[in-house]
């Protein structure tokens, strides 16, 4: 469900669970744990990939919503790590968004250095409350590094989906190219990167990150209970079955 | 001073204070009251009008100079109030910029979700400076808020009054039509979101306005009493004293 | 090494070291003097120029690599005085930028309230990373308040040097304007600012600057110590002692 794909000092992950490359607990913990492992096997900076036409459709709605609470705690404690693996990477990471990045797509995303986007009738977002979840904190933290706190309270509050251009024109992405060279982009991207002294570039971006890193520190114990509790109150666990038997009807 | 109507799911809030919408202590009350009980008597969203080719003026200055320490103390208290009680509404809140805003009538605009302004030669900004009061910190952080950091310490400490075009442009407004469609657009924006599951968006803003709030809550004890040393301070009353004159002047 | 110039009531302080006003621990000290002394000598507003062509090309890395750890000590403290004297100066500063801007030079010009940039073939940007000097917080804090989070970070991570339109574009400069008019305009945007009720400005603008003054308190005991320990680290050193090379070679 994760495909390890070496370009000489840069190592791509690319998505690569179909149809939809759905977040599953389990590829969350792969992609945490790639994301940890790469540079001490060699990457001096990593490439986050989808499908052509689908970087991911974020979380895997349906499984999560066999979860009971032990297991939902789990998983977003896992996505939690995975955007922590991402944003506080001691190594350059870029998103190579091939396609749709909504929701929890666009999460991964919104962790990376740079965006690169493939050009098209795509679209990305942070919709969670359109389908009842509530953004936790290091949601709103990461949009906000990115694009603002005005964009990504927009975002968060009105559940938008953005084209390209409009997701350009906020700063949700940083280039848009042709969507057969969005992965060659991101290695061109992530290649002038390793022109620069390592070790002052790794101490440098984790200045850089250290505020991001503090909101995940604050996402735990008491308020991580409270917002499991929104997960399964009516409102949330109303709005995912309804979508779960959209997902379905749609697929026939 | 201050008339409700109702559109359905959605309350109209309009300022109706000739001939300026001066915001007295008693006008901020009856907004502050407004705001918290609308949402109780079923308002799912609000819209902040006022009248047309003039939105606010600010506070009401002449009356705010016949008031004693305690007297602008609950005035200011009443506004930090009027402006917790927009940003930190459980429901959207939606201004609708009819005309000027200048001062007060900002900081007001400031603190709703959206800015749907009249187009027109009509007049934005944070003067407070202009006319000798220091901008306490809960409005540089309002303003912080929508327009980021840089443009809102340019607003306060330029006391710049900004065009509808430069107002865009910073984002101190985020759409402009025609003076007649302004509440009519406003009412659109609003009902687009009752789409949303209704705990999940107002969970959502709490998180979102969790960092404006806390800068009310800083606004007390030693900090608010400094800040009416400088009320009372001469350049203050010199500068208030030197604009009421201007008024009652141009009044004949 | 720097030339006081007085028009009226606005002060020039003229970084005067050739050939390149390359910023040395003499140089810092006498303009955190200036800045500092400024105000009590009359100054209603600082602008602060360097050479047609040069404002200043940053530290003096020759003269800094033959520092020894308390030497160095004191040169990044001498810097940060100087930031933060020009940050939170009682009286508006205004950058008038010259020239070129890099490192250091633009550093000095982020802690300014308002930037005139010349047009011409100049580069600015924080490429201290290229280098191999890591940035301490003041100067991501020096950033992020004139040119966003995302755009600073940017700044820091990539060690670009940006031309004139780039660095219009993402705000590092303010206005732009041919290379002989730079002060002249710099001396009007100052002029405008005199108008304003001086104690309420100098209130308002501690207001502003509270936020970055902070950084500079939290680079004090073991967090300076850290970053000398990476001065002297052997990326650093081999990093500037190529530089210096560089440098030698060019001038034959």
């Amino acid at each position: 469900m994760l495909r390890t794909i070496p370009h000489a000092d840069v190592t791509e992950l690319r998505l690569d669970r179909p149809p939809a490359n759905a977040l599953s607990p389990e590829l969350l913990a792969a992609l945490r744990d790639a994301v940890r492992g790469a540079p001490g096997d060699g990457a001096r900076a990593l490439i986050l990939s989808g499908a052509e036409g689908m970087f991911s459709a974020g979380l895997d709605v349906p499984l999560f919503l066999e979860l009971d609470r032990d297991g939902v705690r789990t998983a977003w404690i896992t996505l939690f790590e995975t955007m922590r693996a991402l944003a506080c990477s001691p190594v350059p990471v870029v998103a190579a968004l091939t396609g749709h990045a909504p929701a929890g797509g666009c999460v991964l995303a919104l962790c990376c250095d740079w965006r690169v986007q493939a050009e098209g009738r795509f679209k990305l977002g942070l919709n969670e409350v359109q389908v009842g979840v509530r953004p936790p904190g290091p949601i709103l933290a990461a949009a906000e590094r990115v694009v603002g706190r005005r964009q990504a309270e927009r975002m968060l509050c009105t559940a938008e989906l953005f084209g390209v251009d409009e997701a350009t024109r906020i700063g949700l992405v940083d280039e848009v190219v042709p969507p057969g060279e969005v992965v060659a982009r991101a290695l061109e991207w992530a290649r002038r990167s390793l022109a620069l002294p390592p070790r002052t570039l790794e101490s440098t971006r984790a200045l850089c990150s250290a505020e991001l890193a503090r909101s995940f520190d604050r996402m735990e114990g008491e308020v991580l209970e409270r917002f499991l509790d929104e997960w399964f109150g009516e409102e949330c666990q109303g709005a995912l079955r309804g979508l779960v038997e959209r997902l379905a009807a749609k697929r026939g």
